[in-house]
């Protein structure tokens, strides 16, 4: 039995849901041969009462990164986990991410540790449902044509509430009330977090270099009643669609509004699950959908990785 | 730049496209630094006109296997593919198959070889549709209650053309004559195809050591246009579904017809794919789609093994 | 071409040749595919003029290990560099180091890290000449019966000169005067630098958990010009040998002076030579030597542990 | 524990010596997680008596090969193992040789499997003392100058029955009657074994495609007693070395007689051992010495190799 010892970067609902997991599975870490040893938890107050294992070491002091051979990053934002990490990373030491604003718009600085197979990041688009370990291995043998994709499940619940008649304004302090949106919404409902995700698929689908800058950004805010009911009578729905397809020699991605029929994949997923169709010349069209947030579900897909890595598999790498 | 040697065992659509799709995807596999030697194609007439690369050496002498660093068997069958495959397996070699059958029914013979990760099988459930890789790897992470599945595409169609309106035996008659079926049709309307797509399925969910035998088979056969029209009127559609979940402190896995609302997720995948609902305790319920069947499809998923063999990644390792 | 980011501890005359040597062989490294980058040197001067590549970071900050992909420790001492080391083995990182003492006398907490194959200590015994190498692999396949090693050059110098006519003081004053003694000399002229090295190899060839208290020590300190010139009278010459062998069911090491006849391969090593007479009940007798001292020799095998690591091979592994 | 399947070539004293140290070291083995099966051993005649493990598959059939994960060449010659070994090879499966005339005259083919790593002949120069080893790893940290070698054992007894008195024809009868040498002598006192070895050992040290034609070979037949008698006197002794060293941009590798003084590494290793005298510009210079011939010091280092491969190393990588 080997000790492997894990970091986390934040303690949020992510953070804490990743701990409890850990907690939980350990007979399946046991049957590989590994005790996990958490040697820290990076958290912001370490008086604030969270619902992690009981001795959990939290502490506001990065020291605890020398002592691990593996972090998990659950803290958000982009600047600031960064900083932390680069170090890190330098050493050679694998990272396990959900954070796809890091990786949509620091590229430059980690592609090359994604090459090397150190960054593990399932759990960055549509959280637990995997579809980064597939487009990252097996579904390379497949000429990849065109995806589309629901991945924001907060533009998902307001469009879903506006169906129902709420106009966009009440829809949207519904989702904030909720606690399913920030406060500014921007990132969900103007379309850049389902950028960010598109940008990361696009990497395993298109070009190992694609810039998130390159993504067409178009967002919900302008839907009214009279779009929705506009698609209802037509037997379509609008959704906010991340599309990646050919154009000319390169590749054109574009996150926007769609009217899609109601049999169309991405419609019959259902109102709270994420959905991607995926198409490719040989394996012809697949369809993935689950639910796309929260923390145990997204929690799933990064101690998912962990797993991948401690069996030997190598994080996800993009084309090169 | 390293050269690998591929054999491939039998040459129907399935070892054709397999072929096929190797010389197309040369630049993937030259990424990976890796050449394709083709060693072999066993078939059982040299003489046959076949859609293989130029050159392709065709015989019916196994002395190839000798040669191999990989093997692919496209043959079907249990024991004739089994013989041939077991003192080559002994050494140590990879093997992959879409061979259920084959991975259903002689689970105690090929089960050492499946821990020690030299059996890769993706392409043996829902073909190019990846379901087998996620379920060995990152799904571990969650606890695992439930799956439901529509996997075969003959029983689907049948299935379909009776809603149309047809009734059972000139519904058969017609896949039959359209090739989806063979003759006799037991293995898929008897629900036996399904039942040993089961069969693999459970070693990664519940019981690495799950017998075919213990799966409940019940196929197709009797179901009657009434049946198909009774399931209507109430909105629902009839489909031959595989089931497993937990009974008592065991598993219960079935193959049986079964009526599920238009809205379930195996009626909204669609007509002519292959569908499965995967639900775990902290990753939920997530919904796989596709094409199930044919050539290209299947051999899109073998030739997928084929470079996570050479990327490193073991094969399919079952529960332990 | 991959980035391996390296520390050294320490940056004495070992630290030094080791910084020039990497330098040295860059096209070495480079054939494997892999750019070596020095993440910083921990020294406790960084005023002090040091023979080493230009633009070395030299700093008294142990925050670079952060950045540590590899740490070759060069400082010497014993619970200096393990307080230091500790949280980066935690990691899972490996440890390149010379340090006899430190593996000697610490090895109730570092023997997990060796079997994890994490630490490399060729240059720990006989420096530049390989034996921990083969002893921790090929000759694993022999049945191990003896082994006799003359290891410490200090007392091999003395004893030279006192062959010469010297006594003992002179001999001792000479060889401090030369830098090849430290002040107090015990370490070297009682035995326990010998002893140290004696319980590395011991715990390849006898017992992976062999305590360095268990090995039987008399140094160097009594021998007369009497005791010498009656051994040269009798064909033979008087060394301080450090003797493995079977006594009952298990194992006895010394160190102490020997007489052995002029031939013995101990003697026949040379003046200034470490020797290392290894006995198996397969392999036969077989004899090592080499310069057991000196910064460059020394840099040689920490350099070639560099290699071998970054070609993949683990750590020296002791018996489990 | 995982079962590997070993096979043998050959059941002469080192096949019959490989197959018994096999069984004596069976707990090594186990400690590794091994389990070694013999698949088959192949013979001349299943009929003659041998002194292998009861119920050893002797056979005079290749089909084994089949099932083999790795195979141990101790057959001798140069096309016939050949001519077995390339349909195995080319599955990139290992092979463990002492074969030194096949590797030094068949390089052409062999190299690429060589730097595959799919090669293992710590046996082929020195049997079981460790150079190989140590020059395709470790030592490739220092700057290779030169080495002086003494590898045929042979030659080494009729030159030293010839100090005795005896003049070289007697002495190479009673080398025949002993079974040291072979009928016709000339692989061994023609050099020819001695340049073998040479050529394997330039490609680590000098050119990893270094062509056995290249060494200039001159034998032991003309070494009259009273050339013998010239270089006692002298306080000399004559051996037949192996040397390789710098000659303007390339190498000059050499087998003649050469006068050594006696105290020279060569000479001091003693009457029937085999020494190697390697010098490095970092190293300075070592001595290595041991039996080089015989059924079971040969077959220590065969399952050297064998244990080597089982932890994972690769086999012995000539320079790119």
């Amino acid at each position: 039995m080997r000790t492997v010892t894990v970091g986390v970067l934040g303690s949020g609902t992510v953070g804490q849901d990743v701990l409890n997991l850990i907690e939980r599975r350990e007979s399946v870490f046991s049957d590989l041969g590994v005790r996990i040893e958490i040697s820290g938890v990076l958290v912001r107050d370490v008086n604030k009462v969270r619902d992690v294992p009981l001795g959990t070491r939290v502490t506001t002091d990065l020291g605890f990164l020398q002592e691990c051979g593996v972090v998990i990053e659950a803290m958000g934002g982009v600047d600031r986990p960064l900083e932390m990490l680069l170090p890190y990373l330098r050493s050679g030491r694998p990272v396990i991410t959900a954070n796809k604003a890091l990786l949509a718009e620091r590229w430059d600085v980690l592609r090359d540790y994604a090459l090397a197979g150190t960054l593990y990041y399932e759990a960055s688009v549509m959280a637990g449902t995997p579809v980064i370990g597939p487009m990252s291995t097996v579904l390379r043998a497949s000429t990849f044509t065109r995806l589309q994709a629901v991945l924001n499940g907060t533009c998902l619940y307001i469009l879903n509430q506006m169906e129902g008649g709420k106009n966009y304004a009440d829809a949207l302090a519904e989702a904030q009330a909720l606690g399913y949106a920030e406060t500014p919404p921007t990132l969900d409902v103007g379309g850049f977090d389902t950028a960010h995700k598109l940008a990361v698929l696009a990497r395993f689908c298109a070009d190992g270099n694609f810039p998130y800058s390159a993504v067409e950004v178009q967002g919900i805010e302008d839907i009214t009643q009279k779009d929705i009911q506009d698609a209802r009578a037509a037997g379509e729905r609008i959704k906010l669609v991340a599309e990646l397809e050919r154009q000319g020699s390169g590749w054109r991605a574009t996150v926007a509004p769609q009217r899609l029929p109601d049999n169309h994949p991405l419609c019959t997923a259902g109102a709270s699950r994420n959905a991607l169709v995926y198409e490719g010349e040989e394996c012809g069209m697949l369809i993935f959908a689950g639910g796309g947030a929260g923390g145990m579900i997204t929690a799933s897909a990064m101690v998912g990785d962990l797993l991948d890595l401690l069996i030997g598999f190598p994080g996800h790498v993009p084309l090169h």
